[in-house]
Parts: C-alpha cells; structure tokens; sequence
C-alpha cells in the first residue's frame, strides 16, 4: 500500500499508563522498575536456614515475597527468574545437631536411671543457672541472698511473682523467662527421679522423662564435654534435610510457589572456595593464618571499582549499623573464632573447622563456608554478574545483606550488584516480638491449624509489604470480615450468572445499556485505574485490595434491584476480574473458576483437572455396594439383609463422601452433594437422638415391668395359707375350711356373717391373684426351661 | 529512616523492554501503542451483518480479533473494554426476510400441485434467465441461436462445457455459476411437477419439491410482485434474531470470548436519529426532502474542526477507493433511492422506507437507519467520544469505515476519532476467494466437522493478522504436525513431572544445576524474549509461535538424556511457560492445567470445574441401583433379580457412563474409568459373539435333531406289517408267523433258511426300532398331554 499522506497524531493521554516504582532499601525510596534484560526479572530471594520448625515470621516473608512475585510474573506479565537458597551449613544447625545427637547418645546409653545420669543432670542445671540466670541478676542482689545455689534459685523463683522484677531482668536478657522455665523443668524433673531412684522401682521411662525434661540444660554440658566426639557428617546433614523438607511442605500449604532454582549451600562449597580466592586475589580478603579468611572491610570500602569513577562502598544498606557488636557476632555465628580478624568489621568468608563441626577441604585447611558467601556465590552461578531484584526479611538487612553485597562487589570489582533490594517488614504478635521466651511463638503447623492458607495471606496483603505487620485480634476480625464479604459477593454473582447461563433472557443479558450498567461499568474501569495505580506504587495491595473492596460495595448496590433489571454482562464482568485478581494474589485454590476463589483439592476432590481422582472414590463406593448385594444374592441371605445393605451405605459410605441420599416414599432417593462434615454431624445428631429415645424407652419399660413384678408378687401367697399362720398371728382363727377360709375365730366361736363375707372376699381376691402369679411363673419357665420361683 | 547519601545507578537496560507497536492502517505503518486512559484500552469491533448462516471469512476475522484482544488482555495486562455490535438492520436482511416469507406464504396457499402454480415457477424461471444469465452474454452470441428462450438455454448448457467460455463468463459475472445452477434446479423441477400434474397423481409434496427447488428463482417474482404486502416488523426481526443466535453459538464453538458490551442497531434507532440530527446541525449532512438524509462529503472534506489547525479529511483509510461506484453502491444497500443525492461520494445517513421494509420514526418520515451510522453512534454510546481501537476485516475498509470515520469526526468535529484502526485479512481457500459461485463455501459448522476450534485457531496463528490466509492443504498439514509436536511435548514433560511429584528425588528435582539445566534455562530466557519482541512488533503471532516451537525443540533434545540425568524443575517451567502462552492464545481448553491443553468440558466432564456437574452422574447412577435394591428386598423377589439387577448395572448404565467393571474371582469388581464410546463397542461385541454363538448352537441343535428324528421315524412302520403289502410288492409272501415274520414266499414255496434267517433278523432290527418309536410318542404324549402322530 501506498504511504499514508493523511495527517494521524500520536495520542496524548488523558491519564497516562502508571510505571511501577518499587521501594528499594539501596536508596530508601521509591525507584522506577527497570530491569536489565527486556523483560526478564533476575531475583534472588533469602532461603531460611533449616535447623527448626518455621513460624509465623517465615509466613510473613516468604508469603509477603509470594505476592510480590506473583503481582511481578501475573499481574505485570514479567518472565521471573527466582532463585532462591536454603542454608544447610550454619553454627545453628551444628550446635543443635550436636546437642540432639548428644542427647539421643545419653539415652541409649542409661537404659536404666541411676545416680551417675541424675548427677550430671544436676550439674548441667546448677551451670545453666549460673551461666544463663544469675549472672544476669546483680551480684548486688544475689550477694544478699545464701551463697548456695539453691538458696539464690530460691530468691529468683520469689522473684519472678514480681511482675517489675521480671520486666527488668527481660529487659538484660531478653530469653530470661525462658531460661527460668528450661531450669524450673530440669528442677522438678532431676527431684521426681532421685524419689524414684529411692523407691527403687524405677523404670525406662524415667529415664526417659528425666532427660526429656531437662534436655535444655544437659544439652549445653554434654556439648561442652563430647562435641569433638562428634564427627560423622550424616548428622549434621539429617538434621538440615529434616527441616528443610519441613520448611518446603509449610511453604506448599502457605500456597507458596516454589521458586525456579532452589540452591543448597553443601552443593556449592567448592564454587565457595573458588569465589573466595578470587576476592583474595582482588585484594579485599586476607588469611588470617589459622584457617579462616576474611573480609578486609578497609581495604573495600571507598577504594576504586573497575570503573573507575565509582567507589566500592560498605554497608550501603544499613550503614548506621556498623560496628553494631551484636549484630556483627550474630552474623558470625556461635562458633566462630576472631583471633586472627584484623578489624571487628572484617567478617568470615571461610571458617576453619574444629573437632565437632562439619569440614570440606579448602587451601587454608579444613573449613566450611562463612555465612553471607553462599548467597553471593550461588546468586552468581545461577544469575550471573548481577540481579535486579535481591529479597529478603530486613533482619537480613545487616550484616548480612551488606556483607553479601561487599564481597560481591569485591568479587566482580563492581559497585552494583543489585538493582533493588526489597525488604519485607517484621511480624509482631498482639504488639510484641514473636519469641519462645515470650511464650507468643507461633509455628506455620500452629497457625494453620486455625487459619487458612487465604486468610493468612489476606490478612498479609492488607498491610504494606515492607511494613511491621501485627498479627492481633483486630487484624484477625478485619480479615475474616473482608473474607466474608467476597465470599457473599461470590455466592450471589455465581448464583446470577448461572441462572442466566441456563436460560438466557435479552431483558438482563448484554443488552441493556442504561446510565446505571454504564455507571457500574465506569467504576469497574475507575478501580482497575486504582489497583494499577496501588500496584505500581511500590506494591501497595493494602489499597489495591480497598480498590476491589469498593468496587464489590458499589456493586452490591447494583445487585439489589429485582433480577430482571439487571444486566448480567456487567455483573459477570466485574465479578470474573474481582476473581482473577484475587488468584492473581495467590488467594484462589484448585483450578480457577470464573468467579469465586475455587475449591482446594483436599476440601472436595471434584475440584481437581484430574478426572480419575475425582471420580474414583465414587465408583468405588457404587462398586463396594453391587459386590455386596451381588454376593447376598448368591448366598440367597434373609431380604432384611439387603436393606441394611442399602441403610448402611446411606449413614456411612456416602456420608463420608459428601453425599445425603433422602428415602423418599416414591422409593426413589434424592441424593445431593454436601459437604462430608455437616452430613456427618446430622447423621451423629440422629444417632444419638435415636438413642436416647430407645434408652428412655428402655427405662420406661423397666419400669413397667417392676411396676407389674410387684403387682405380680402380690399373688405370691397361696390362698389357702393367707389366714394362716404366720400370715396372720397365731391365734386369730382356730379352724378352716377345706379352701383355708376360717370358720372359727381363735376363740373357737364361728365368724359372724358380716365378718365371714369380709375374709371369703379376700381369699377370692387373693385367690385370683395367685392364679395370676402362678401363670406368671409357668411363662417365666416356659422362657427359661427352668421355673425360677419367685425370684425376680 | 534517613535519606541514603551512597550512590545509586538507576539501571541501563542491556537490552530494553520491547515495547507494543501495531499496524495501524490510518497511517498504514506500525505505531507505537499509547492508550488514552491509563491502562484501559476502548475498542470497538465490527460485528456481523445477520441474514445468513457464518462461514470461514467469519472464522478468519473474529477468531483473528479475539486472538488480538486475548494477547492485550492477557499478555499484555490491559483492561479491555470491547464493543461490539449485531447489524439487525439491513437490506440484505430486508431482502432475505420479505422473500423467505413470500415463499412460505405461497407454500401455505398452495396445497396441492397446480397449474398456476407452475405456470408462476415458469415464468419465474424466464425472468431469472433473462436478466441474470442472459444479459451477461454478448448480445452476437445469443443473435445467432434461437430467438427462444429454451433455445438459449439449450445453447447455455451446451457452451457451459466449455471451460473457457465459462471463465469469460465468470469475468462477466462472478456469479454466472450459481445462477445457472439455480436454473438448473428450477428447470428440472418444473418438468417434473408438469408430468406430476398430468399423471394426475400429484400430491402436497410435490407443491414442496417444486418451490424447494426453484426458490431462488422464484423469490425473485415474489418478491417483485408483493413486497409491499410485508408490513410485520416481526418478519425481519425473526430472521436477524435466528442469524444472531446461530453466529453466537457459532463463535462460542470456536472459543471466541464474548464482548463486553453487544450492541443491537434495532435498540439504538432512536439514538441514532438524535445523532443524524447533530450532524445536520454542523452543517455535515443534509435532508433529500424524501425521507433521505445525505451525509455532505463536499462539506466535510478539508474543513476545519474544532481545533482551528487540523481539518477533516474524507477516505483516510482507503483514499485510492474513492469514488469506486461497485463499493460504494453495495454500502449504501440493494433497496436505496438515490435520486435527492447530491454527490456520489455521499451516503445515506438516514433512509427512508418504502412499503416492505422496516420503517421507524424519525423527523424525516418512517425509515431506517443507513448501514454506517450505528457504528458512530453505538460507539460513541457506550465508549464516548473516542476509541484506542477500531477493529474489523479489510473488506470493510471502504466505503463503511471510511464513512464511519467522517460521520463521527462530523458529530464531533474532531479529527481523530480513532487512534488505531486494526484491519484483519482477508481469507482465501485454495488460492481461491471463498463464495458460494465458487462452491468453496464452508459454513462454520462444516468446518468443524472435520477440524476442532484449536486446529482452526492454530492454523490463523500462523500467518499474520493483517495478511491473507490460504486455507491450503499445506497449511492443514503444518497445523496437524505443529499439533501433534505439541501434543507429543506435552504427554513427555507431563508424565516426567508427575512420575517426579509421586517420588521426588534430589538427583532430577530442581537442585541440579549442570551447564545443561543452565543452558535450557536461557534458552528458555532466550525465547521469552523473542516471544514478546514478536508480540510487541504488531502482534507477530507466527513468529511468537516459532519461539514456541523452537523452544520445545531445544528442549526435546534435553529430554533425550536418561531421567535420573534430567532437572525435572527446568523441563516444568518450560512445559508449563508453553501451556501458559498456547492457553494464552485461546488454544487451551477447559480449567487450566499446568501443563498440557486441557479437557474440554464436553469431551469429559470430569475436565469441568463444576464438581457437582461431574460427579452427579455417577451419584445417580448409584442412587437409582439402590433404589431397586430397596425395592426388590422389600418386595421379597428371588434372589436371581438381584443378580438380574447386578449385570444390568454393569452393561448398561456404568457403560454409559464409561466405567468398567471386571467381575473378579474374588467376588471384589475392578472398576476402571475407560471412554463410554470403548466400553459401548466391547459390550456390543460381546453380546454379538454371544448371540452369534447361541446361533450356532441353536443351529446344531435343530440339526441333531433332525437326524434323530429321521432315525426314530424309521421306527414308523410296525414290524408286523413290514413284510405285508403295501410294505412289500403283493405276492412276495403267502403266510407269516404271529409276529408277521414271513414263512413262505409268493409261491407258497418255505422260505429258505438263509432267507429267513435274514428277514427274522430285518424284523428284530424294525422292532427295535418300533420300540424306540412308540417310546418317542409317549414321550411327546406326556409333554404335550396329547399323541402328536408322527408329525415333528
């Protein structure tokens, strides 16, 4: 075609296209996103160091680094390159693995208590509270109290009702409380085994019970006793798989994705070793002789990088925090040793091994990795010679991120190895730091044992990423109310958009275009404006999600008019966009559906792409019942059989797969789908309803019966006998007749008429009575082939 | 927190984020794509004229524009706001509806065969030669035949061997073809009701085979003689209402989604009145004075707008297609007056309606809106004053869009109106351009006889939106094998992916990193890149696919390595990448998997996310059977019905429902899932071999006993009589013993010993036999109550 001689202008935007700006910890603002290739995201993400259950603080970072990643690859629509390491190499992990492996040693060893066991229980208690308590408390105070341990144990257990006491001494040690409870625990348990020990007649299980209950404080003995003994790398290795496996399985059931490169640190000591000699041979690490290399911070920070009009810097991150001491042997770790460290904020990048601690060969002897090197090597291997996105939690911040980016800066002799840094926020519980010694630690198993997947995540996005979250009761109700509220919005929208689907009308299909659909409509586009807008300033889903909040409300009040005057196309498409963003979130569950957040697969199989699983359990039930009246069939059983058959897989088989079959009297059920937990309830209420009628019935009957025995038991006395001896005083009559009505009284003179006919009245009463009795009886042995007598 | 002093670079891009162009023909290059409002992006689609059933061109063009709203939406993240409109006003439909209701109206007046009636065909017949046939061949041709019209004919059949003669004549007239074969029709159909009508045997189906096969011509007649009597709006809104369910339904088959706002002309007539109006009032259109508004180009072109420095310009789009009468003709409709029109290049704005078309009020007179003004004005209604994107295939180039374009600038006095116009090929079959002259018509129902909606749409992905498409063999050929290369990545990765989800194992998970796994890795990188270039580079769908298919190449090669070598976290991300795009393209079916196509729902419902629409089958299923369980053990039937009940289940309703059960020695049925159509051929070929064996045995049977009956019935014969006439010839023997054994023959002559040891022994032998007879008589006797003789 011909070139266009036309005139055509450029569009000028009304509103132009918000760009993403991202908070980045390097400059301490806002930064526009410009990633270095196209449209590929190189990020590299802070794994955990695997040595225990995660908690609530791993929820809060790696759920918070979920959502950015997902509104990155599925609402920006960037390729996302995630890399992300589990540290199985660290001071942590080796001093637990030891102490466990130490622990579980003692035990094998004492397979009965003894007084050797409960002696150095002891010990290990009265060092633990010398080393962990009282040498927190003044000596001022302590020196006033006995000069026995137990007597100065005694003062602390006084103490601690003393609520100001506490706060003081939490505020020397913040695991104060806790080492108290560890020492209370040991106490209690080192007294009930020596009474046992006395009596005697102790088992395996106080052994058991003892070290159990005092492993806190004998684990630090036996450590400092037998760590050298402790050499198999195994051990070190079990314990880092066993919680990494632990921490993967949190993650999937947090709704997590996985990222696209997971990297261990023991598969990459040797890279280390490389990297590190080659930040030696860069200048910026030295040896410091007894097997460990460090980090010459002097000779990195402000000298000249390969461009030579841009400096090296340390500590760009934090930089009020150098020199921090205690952030600084944090970061070193427990069993480090800084003899050869030149300046206190040189770090380790390799450290020599001592007896009991895992070593990989390496030019300056057996050693292992310092801390902050795994990240810089892997990130290298996998991402190349920089990254745009590095994340982490921002009690990462120092030393540890500012150390990675040192000596990779030193490494590549470079300034810039990291575009942005994103840090997300910390979690505090009703307003405090989550710890074990505050007794508010809240492991991942615990959370969702009372929380889903959504509504921790919910209550996430409801708060700025890099922000404090608080996880408190207000926080709770605000997430289940706005939870609620979708949920509502769904059920009703669902419900609409079905009914038009089975039999679409033109009055509310797509085809009405008044002001109100045309309002809806704008304010559809007005917040997906708004989220835009949230999400591209630096991830604001606290108002992202208050875009989706109002659009559901103005919606609601579109809803309320009749269901002819509705148009259906609108509905549909604001409720089909309030549930993508939400799945886009990582909020929806099982297969997406075009509204509402999707049924996870445990919560109902139907839910899965599988059709097989779905249908299995299913067909399986139909199968198990045609086998069983097959069989019947052939055994020729009693009819009854067949209907127990048929009551047994309605009460039992089908209410665990969530189906109610009402008996209807046509003879054809009515089956619905309901979930398992409400049929099983209705059934269990039924059955026990059923049986506390029968179980009054019974009592009634009982009681029927003991009302009727004793009517019965009145017909005891044979006739005949009655006005005799002893059943009436000796004396009261002289003669009979032959039937045993008296004739005579006990004077000899006959009866008179009146009293004749009283005492003839009575022996036919009587009389009828034992008639009674007497059957009574012959059926009561007829029942028991045996006559009983007279007994009940 | 302070601000940060240390230096930042912001990022310079290695390579920059490509950014979107498309081909836009209002300047006929590729522009820089910037929406008006943020991230919203207004687009108005061409919908389609109904009057006829869709066909491929339809495929082409609406698959085509869903393809490129499914890349802006779900690619590229925009909020799509789509209109698209039904033209349920227009000649075509006029025409097509007034003579679909003249021949049903005849139909009805016609209840047997009659002269007037065929004498009507007949001179349909005539008129229809004449004017369409005849009048396309040079007048010194036909001079030289006969002056007859049967005479033409004659001379048309005979020169329609000719290909050349008929290629002149298709030049002439491209629809030559079709007209001779509705004459045709026609002929042979009048000849045939003429011998009817004369065998005097004619019945109402003969009146139906007439005017079925010569309605084409005959619509014509009609149609000329009484049109005026159609007055009922109905007729015509009856006829676009079947058009437009029947192309909904059409492209929901194809998987093209829905717009978001479907506008009708026949709701928006009042609009547009008030619209003609404003352009009137700017001085762009004026009144014919006969119910005609003309849309004033010489007013329009080249004066200003409301901006003083631009001016309107008619026939931006297709400026060398000015003044084209053909095109223009055909925009303005078969059934418009054009006397009051001051200028060809104008157009009707508003028509006026004769008697026999639809006809609505207006200030001008009943009439109807002209074809481009529902455009402008349904446009404007929902999106406002302006769009990004005006979308519709290249035959509506010129005159509609051109005119569309100056009526909207003349309502509102601006000059760009449109900042994208997106045209999409056209379609070619064969080489050939699709009509129905050319019998290369295919309806979109046929097409989908013989290809999926995914093959279809995959074929359309390969070339460019803006070209030409051949659907050529070679074409289907590359789509089945692009297909199947797909099919066979997909069923590979899947099966690795969950054979590694049953079992991980750390060798193949995602934690081997090898040059390899790196390697795939960029080369994944690598193609996400060019995957969006090609997008960005005005949706380059063939190119984008190339990187798909280079991708699963590369990574073909991967797979060839042993599994216990392979990164099974790598081949997931490129398997579930490809799935994510090919569903991106609307290729995918059903819920999302995350690797594969998917299910559609129809091929198994199992693939539904509607738990309850998958599973209630089957619950019913097992409902009903215990139903009938429950009804038999109440009724106390035999036992044999259960099992009657057991094996009907088994062949019949689970078969259905494509659930095999094997009864097992065990009495525990395996069920299987297994397709309904495999088990509904197994079952059938069971219960044929079963009958066929039945058959055979049957057969035997009936033959075994015929043979037996042959041998008893030579029992017959009484041994008594056996050697007296008429069993023997008279004179064979004189006297018999007792038993009627002979003792001398016809001469009175002692038998000979050897003669009657023979004929003692032939009567031994028939008195055997006899007894045998008699026993088989009483044995019918007993079963039937009654001697049947010797009949069988």
């Amino acid at each position: 075609m011909a070139t266009n001689t036309s005139k055509w202008f450029p569009p000028a935007p009304a509103t132009p296209k918000p760009t993403l700006k991202v908070y980045n910890t390097l400059t301490r603002h806002k930064d526009e996103f410009v990633p270095m290739y196209g449209n590929l995201v190189k990020w590299y993400n802070c794994g955990p160091t695997v040595y225990d259950a995660s908690h609530m603080g791993h929820a809060r970072n790696y759920v918070t680094q979920d959502i950015l990643r997902r509104i990155m690859e599925d609402y920006f629509g960037y390729d996302v390159h995630l890399v992300m390491n589990i540290t199985d190499i660290d001071d942590k992990i080796i001093l637990r693995a030891r102490q466990q492996h130490l622990i579980e040693e003692l035990r094998e060893q004492n397979t009965t208590l003894n007084q050797d066991l409960v002696d150095l229980v002891q010990l290990s208690w009265e060092k633990y509270l010398t080393s962990k308590v009282l040498k927190n408390i003044p000596s001022s105070e302590l020196e006033a109290q006995s000069s026995h341990l137990i007597g100065q144990w005694d003062y602390v257990q006084a103490r601690i009702l003393d609520p100001s006491w506490v706060e003081s001494a939490l505020q020397r040690d913040e695991k104060f409380s806790m080492h108290v409870t560890n020492l209370e625990n040991a106490f209690s348990a080192i007294e009930f085994a020596r009474a046992r020990l006395n009596s005697g007649a102790a088992t395996e299980s106080d052994v058991d019970a003892l070290i159990e209950k005092s492993k806190d404080t004998i684990a630090l003995e036996l450590d400092e006793r037998l760590k050298d003994t402790v050499s198999d790398p195994a051990i070190f290795r079990r314990l880092a798989a066993y919680w990494e496996d632990s921490f993967m399985s949190d993650m999937a059931r947090l709704r997590v994705k996985p990222p696209t490169n997971l990297t261990r640190v023991t598969d990459y000591v040797a890279e280390i070793v490389t990297y590190v000699e080659k930040i030696i041979a860069n200048g910026f690490a030295y040896d410091g002789g007894d097997g460990n290399i460090w980090f010459d911070k002097a000779a990195f920070d402000g000298s000249a990088t390969s461009d030579a009009e841009k400096k090296h810097e340390y500590a760009k991150l934090a930089p009020w925090s150098r020199g921090n001491k205690a952030l600084l042997a944090e970061g070193e770790g427990a069993l480090t040793v800084y003899s050869s460290k030149r300046s206190p904020e040189d770090f380790a990048l390799w450290k020599s091994s001592k007896p009991g601690e895992p070593a990989w060969p390496s030019p300056w002897g057996e050693g292992r990795p310092g801390w902050h090197i795994e990240c810089s090597v892997m990130a290298s291997d996998i991402l190349g010679d920089g990254m745009d996105i590095h994340s982490g939690g921002v009690d990462l911040l120092f030393p540890h991120h500012d150390n990675e980016l040192a000596q990779s800066e030193a490494y590549y002799n470079n300034c810039q190895w990291v575009n942005y840094f994103l840090h997300t926020g910390h979690l505090h519980i009703a307003g405090l730091k989550m710890s074990k010694s505050l007794k508010n630690f809240i492991t991942i198993e615990e959370l969702l044992q009372t929380w889903t997947a959504r509504q921790v995540r919910l209550s996430f996005l409801g708060q700025l990423w890099n922000n404090r979250v608080d996880w408190n009761e207000s926080l709770q109700a605000e997430v289940r109310a706005r939870e609620t509220a979708f949920n509502n919005f769904f059920v009703q929208t669902k419900a609409l958009v079905a009914e038009w689907d089975a039999s679409p009308t033109p009055e509310n299909g797509t085809l009405q275009h008044t002001k109100d659909e045309k309002d809806l409509t704008a304010e559809l586009y007005r917040q997906q404006y708004n989220f835009r807008m949230a999400l591209c300033d630096s991830f604001n889903t606290p108002q992202a999600l208050q875009a989706l909040v109002d659009l559901v409300g103005t919606t609601n009040i579109y809803l309320k008019r009749g269901r002819s005057a509705m148009n259906i196309g609108v509905i549909r498409q604001v409720a089909s966009w309030v549930t993508k963003m939400l799945r886009m979130f990582g909020l929806g569950e099982g297969p997406p559906l075009e509204i509402g957040w999707g049924v996870a697969e445990e919560e109902g199989s139907g839910g899965s792409a599988d059709r097989e699983a779905t249908l299995m359990p299913y067909v399986r039930a139909l199968s198990n019942f045609r086998d069983d009246v097959r069989k019947k069939a052939m055994e020729k059983v009693p009819h009854s059989e067949f209907l127990e058959l048929t009551d047994r897989l309605r009460d039992e088989e089908l209410v665990s797969l969530g189906i109610a079959l009402d008996d209807q009297e046509d003879g054809k059920a009515l089956a619905k789908l309901v979930p398992p937990s409400v049929l099983i309830k209705a059934r269990d209420e039924k059955k026990a309803l059923l049986a506390a009628k029968a179980a009054q019935k019974a009592a009634s009957k009982a009681v029927a019966q003991q009302q009727q025995l004793a009517k019965l038991e009145k017909g005891k006395l044979n006739p005949a006998e009655m006005f005799k001896p002893p059943h009436v005083p000796e004396g009261t009559y002289a003669s009979w007749d032959d039937k045993g009505v008296p004739l005579t009284d006990g004077q000899g003179q006959e009866l008179a008429k009146g009293k004749l006919k009283k005492v003839s009245k009575e022996w036919e009463e009587q009389s009828r009575r034992h008639e009674a009795w007497l059957a009574y009886l012959a059926q009561q042995e007829g029942r028991t082939g045996e006559p009983e007598g007279s007994s009940s």
